[in-house]
């Protein structure tokens, strides 16, 4: 089943530079993670904001939430969720 | 070039159905043709509404506004476009 | 797996009072299967207004955007769709 | 009498953890004692939001304002409330 | 049980005149009625909107969603809901 | 010559209790004061929300905004004014 | 008294012209009467748009909105009232 | 060349009184210079509001740049222009 | 002097083709005599949209809103305006 | 491509000023750089606001958000992006 999450991310102005750098390599590191595990099927950044639109690809809406729940980015971070199914026009096998 | 593009359709309530069937019948074979050439990447739907979030890989801005505004739909649509670029995180070669 | 649907129906005031009186006890009938199957396990009325906030109860995201697509209102509706998941807090065994 | 409320919490992002261990730990114990009570009837997790959605039975706006006041996140929470009522469709006995 | 309603009307502009006098005329006329019962506690004008601010005082969500509902000028409304309750430092005795 | 007006209060979370104590018994005093004196007419709480509905009697748009600047609270208040008259359908005598 | 007022007008764009040559003739006549009468202070363009900021120099919110009530184009128009007072700083000595 | 600018300030509420009160001093002296200089035409408070509405009369929008940004209470306001123009129905020969 | 003006068009859906073509035609007529007079400087498309950004060169205000009003599409647009003056690290000689 | 890029700066009240100073010169330098290559084509100031309107011009999205990224100011910035693409009315040879 698929959602779109589109994040953004706002850090405090004032944080020190190796604890952004410390929340940012652990929140690359759960991404890529998920993504080699299929769960995180899409990530791409919206130019020029620090955000992205990200497609989940999970069995419920409760792991989604415990996915999102656990991004070590999730305080600094708005969310917005939306459920996605197939379209009636898609080709794409996939694109359940 | 991939750009994020989400269509909401409001069809007038008082359109003939044939009309509508029409248009739609109009814009599925549009967009599965756009499909297979590779322009129009992904297209799902939003669950519980008459929209679509949809991914477009083009060459320029100019190529993704000519496609969306010979959308059959196109009058009945409010779109929402934002120019995407690749994730730093992303481990999906052509997610360019 | 559960969704809250808001729904606020806004029908042409100039619609003849035979079609809304049918497309209405349609709407009432559609509604009622969808509860006695289990499906629709929550509806209540918005105070003062012509909505309601509903919980579904589905398999898929691809389920309730059928059920809500086929409602006979659908047309005349402004739809939310939030997914819903178990509360760490809650008591309630079946609120999954 | 039912209420829908919608509570968003946003805890400081220098709140220390166990200050935060403890709120949370107290609006637990609050809320079960309330769920328990038949006040707080539903409590469900809004997927990938720190947010909830709760249905409560109370006597009066009165008594819904002094559960809300008192919780323990109050403070850092932005609270929207909904009067419900029977909805004429609804089967549900107790959907009062 | 107090509630405040702002209701904001907006009549076709290509209303017969006739018309929208007599549903001016009913919709007087039912309010009359009821704040002569107690019921719709408090009508004001907000200056320079056709929309007013109002206070009803009624036994339930429920009494509440039927006086609005039965409103002649309900279909050419926008109506918002707050619940109220008694102040704590209200000194108006019956302002519950 | 009557205002609907609406403050919502938003106390910083860091703020000493005695000091958020000493604020909120200085702003009781004031209202209480200004009640007695029949400039402020109404005053509810919003179900839910550190808000309150209020209607001050006052002869001119300055004495408003001299009653209202001069409200303990006041650094602390979102505020919202409504200038008010009285409603053709008003059967109230003082509702001016 | 003062009172900024914001007039934004939508005409039906199939409106037959001589009705809206017409409906604004009388319009203009009757702001010419009110700002004569020094009622209506102050009148300017909003530069692009179809609207208006006023400044009307009134004795009530009731007089303020008889006279916008009265507009010949009200039904077109959206309305946002601000009450206005002296400003502490300003040496205008009737900018009351 | 007319402009409206709204200005609403919004002070930190932990600003040491002192500060506060110099930077308001500053700021008054500022703009009665300019209205002296009639560069600042009307400067009206709203009511209930740490806001004003103004009226500059300037050669161009650099002008008009230059006096905002010199505010000194500049860094703590939300600010919004509107360009204005001479109203076909003004009477007012100076409301160029 | 310089504007930033948006543009979006909605035209009727039910407007007849050749009416439609008509308008279009005039508009394109009147704006490329603007832009070749220097005072329509820069007129772009918003990729997906039925809308432009441009930028005018005028001497005024009241200049800006008569080429505005003069728009053959006038009726069928929502017109955002921004007054702009030089940047202070523009390298560019006549981006005044 | 153009892109057309809004960025609105909101630097904390409290930042010491010669860090203020310090990061608005790299500022300029950065775009100035960047001017001169032609890559940042226009560069408005939007009068009344520290914000500016700007039209790049790069290759693709990806080079958009990599120079936005690295501006200087831009963890104070709100800062949102339009793809643009030639007008089919523009006379301007280089308004691709």
């Amino acid at each position: 089943m698929l959602f779109k999450v589109e994040m953004t991310v706002k850090l405090p102005v004032d944080m020190p530079q190796e604890i952004a750098d410390d929340v940012k390599r652990r929140e690359k590191a759960y991404s890529q993670e998920l993504q080699s595990a299929g769960k995180w099927r899409h990530l791409w950044r919206i130019a020029g904001s620090y955000a992205n639109v990200s497609i989940f690809d999970v069995e419920s809406n409760a792991e989604l939430h415990d996915i999102l729940f656990a991004l070590p980015l999730y305080p600094y971070m708005d969310i917005r969720v939306d459920a996605l199914c197939r379209h009636p026009s898609s080709i794409h096998n996939d694109d359940k």
